[in-house]
């Protein structure tokens, strides 16, 4: 193995992340937040951390296969979010180190979530602007992946870094957009930041504070879900509830249909099957849930319009595992939905995004292959000698594709039941089955919220538990093999 | 398709379902009951279904194929359990139909999910012994199956029916004990009654009454879960509850071991990892249960030896997935027990017992192949290159025999969800995520009792949640193809 290619990468990352912590720096400083400090000596130690390894470990060779590639991709992301969390310990926003952590996988896996309390936040809002604004960030490169950053915006980065592009990127495969690696970074970024400049721009149209505004995009193109306020979007109005749900739909579409689009390519853009049922589910799931919220004469859905706009935000907000809440309840819990509505986003953040979107779950191209695999297997039993060929976006599916699919459906579900049982050995009280699978669930799926006692914040878990949940939202973000390969003994021992 | 076999072969069963009908009939005459009539009629009813169907449709070949034996398999279990509900119908002891049929379902399954309540069990073991006899009994002939039982003991049956044998019993592969199809069946019916004959006269020895012997060795032996009291197994006191222990892991085994046994070859019966990895989970399961009710201070636990007697019978309860308990509290609820105990149980559901025995679930081997598929798929993301064998119990694994596993694991967490969204529906009081949850679970596991409002009886959800459940139990029982197929519409549309 390619130890040196390894950590000269993450030094590299290291210098990524303190370039980038410069600018809630700079925002502490202009405030005259006390925080400021905490996040200069948090750029100095990042700083010479990455200097260190970028200088005294150099590859003889830039070769790197694919399990380099995923090593790098696990070690960078465990660094990014163990130094990234030290603003937060430094500054004594959060004074347990374990919390920060956690809060910080949160961010950067695009998980959102919180072990702050609303009265917390509430807080912090006041006095630590520059912090909350470092927590939502975490979501934004989070989102787009930070090895993808680095890719596109350091000038030394090599074209051949595909590998490593492919490990961070989620979805069953990773379509190059173009041939060279560096490129395609460049384009998903530029894209990216299209994008959140425009949801910027909406929301302060719609009234949003400025402050708010970025944060909140932040927290929507990540797919993330921090807020600001303890309630969630709740308090923000219609209009701006309705460019959060539109901008959490757009961010959980792959990235390169709007690469297509513009392109010019419209046409190929909107043959992609993936898209078609991502918006068929929303629209059906949407209908449900207004209906069911209309029928339950909840006070703050007690007529059509805000029915449909609570499902719509909501369903959205689960699909595309960000995580945001419409509801004004303490904490923007949906324990008060009805049953169906509940049962039916518990089954959404599952699915998730599309491939190669900012969205977390299992993504709905796998969703749609597992479906396919499934139907294959019921023809097989039926008819065993016939081998009808399997189609999705018009290109026939290999029979290994298909069943890489269906164990790695396995594989992730293992994972949820360990992360599971892992949180019922922790005693913390009104931890129910109902709360721990949520929880599990939530985590690795990168959604955030959980229904039952967790829903208003992760703290009641133990040490224990918050640093499992931390890595399952790490193994979810990053589609679980670069986390477990890295941890395995196998991966480091010679035989 | 051969229809004419599959009717001929469905009204042999019904002839079946007429004769082990008369055996509570005569029960009920003895007890001058007054449901004698009512399983009289359904006597009379079976057989004329029975012989119609023999005489009138006489098959021109005895040609069966993969297709025909699943769909024989399917259309017999539902005929049984259609039929067997009419005693309960007709005696008024269960006057809604679809209660009768989520009922018998749930018997012939091995479920023992009941809609009765509590007091209406104690009221029928006064006045309706006969009908608590039929509704146990269903058990223990679901346990080795109908077909089977068909095989082994009607003359004219043919020995070419290993593809129907082999759709009916549980587990990814039947092993063929014998070449041919009818002395498989054979021996596997001497064996189940042996292992009956011996729990029914321990049980009278342990001093329970001859009459809940029965039922509760049938329950057992099928690992069904109907029980005759409405605190299950409670109120029998240690010894009994000892034994059921035992044999419900003794029927959680797979019955060919214990042929090879039988016929002296005990090292290859031990050596079987399928029996080792199910004792591994039950010790250390037992043993975390046991350590988790001492812990909790609850009444019924406070000392070690009921604490480890309580772990040790709802352990085998669950992965045998029998479902009786042995908890003094209202409907057996295992609601009492401590967070990780009910975690680590509802895992458990999952797994079930092993290949071959009459537990529900994935089946122990089917975990472990689903593991191994796994580790392999880890492995090749290291090694690309690399192709190791999996080998489990001495055999090399087909890569079509993991990835079958894998693809029967996806399309098993597909009805799950199926059958958990349909709950939603149900606007019952009380009805909550995790009671629908269990509840699916339970039912497609063929396990019974769940979490929650459930636990005490599933009377609360309405006909069309019942109908649901009774085909998730169905479907659990006979691993899903032969029903699924059955009611597909391109399985009776020809192109």
């Amino acid at each position: 193995m390619n130890y040196r290619v390894i950590f000269n990468t993450v030094g590299r990352i290291a210098l990524v992340l303190a370039t980038l912590l410069t600018i809630p720096t700079l925002l502490a400083a202009c405030l005259a937040e006390s925080s400021w400090w905490a996040l200069l000596t948090t750029v100095g130690i990042s700083l010479a951390i990455g200097l260190t390894l970028t200088f005294a470990v150099r590859p003889k060779t830039k070769a790197i296969f694919s399990k380099e590639g995923l090593i790098i991709v696990a070690l960078s992301w465990i660094y990014v979010s163990a130094i990234g969390a030290l603003p937060f310990v430094i500054s004594g926003a959060i004074p347990n180190y374990i919390d920060a952590f956690f809060e910080t996988c949160s961010g950067f896996s695009t998980t959102g979530a919180t072990i702050l309390t609303g009265t917390k936040i509430d807080a912090m809002y006041i006095t630590d602007k520059a912090l909350l604004f470092w927590r939502s960030f975490t979501h934004w490169i989070g989102g787009m992946g930070v090895i993808v950053f680095l890719m596109a915006f350091e000038s030394g980065s090599s074209n051949r870094g595909m590998h490593v592009l492919r490990a961070e990127m989620p979805g069953p495969e990773v379509d190059k957009i173009v041939p060279r690696a560096r490129s395609t970074a460049q384009i998903l970024y530029l894209l990216y930041i299209g994008f959140t400049a425009v949801e910027i721009v909406a929301l302060l149209i719609a009234g949003m504070p400025v402050f708010d505004s970025f944060v909140h995009a932040f927290g929507t193109a990540g797919t993330g879900g921090f807020g600001v306020r303890s309630d969630s979007i709740a308090s923000y109005g219609a209009a701006c509830q309705w460019i959060i749900t539109v901008f959490m739909v757009l961010f959980g579409v792959n990235f390169n249909l709007y690469y297509l689009w513009i392109l010019g390519k419209i046409k190929s853009a909107v043959k992609s099957q993936e898209l078609w049922i991502f918006i068929v589910i929303i629209a059906v799931s949407t209908s449900i849930v207004s209906v069911d919220l209309s029928l339950a004469n909840l006070s703050f859905a007690d007529n059509a319009g805000d029915a449909i706009r609570h499902a719509a935000f909501q369903v959205a907000s689960f699909i595309s595992t960000t995580g945001y809440s419409s509801i004004p309840t303490i904490a923007g819990d949906i324990n008060v939905f009805p049953l169906l509505s509940k049962g039916l986003l518990f089954l959404l953040m599952f699915i998730g995004g599309c491939a190669g979107s900012t969205g977390g779950g299992l993504k709905v191209s796998r969703v749609a292959l597992l479906c396919l695999a499934v139907r294959k297997e019921l023809r097989h039993v039926l008819h065993p000698r016939n081998a009808n060929a399997v189609k999705f976006d018009g290109k026939t599916v290999s029979d290994e594709m298909l069943n890489g699919v269906a164990r790695y459906f396995g594989l992730y579900m293992l994972i949820l039941a360990g992360a599971f049982i892992v949180l019922c050995f922790d005693s913390g009280s009104g931890l129910t089955v109902e709360a721990n699978i949520t929880a599990a669930v939530s985590c690795v799926n990168n959604i955030g919220p959980a229904y039952g006692v967790v829903a208003g914040g992760y703290y009641m878990y133990n040490w224990f538990s918050k640093l499992t949940l931390s890595f399952a939202m790490l193994i979810g973000r990053l589609e679980i093999y670069p986390i477990l390969l890295t941890v395995a003994p196998s991966t480091w021992i010679r035989r």
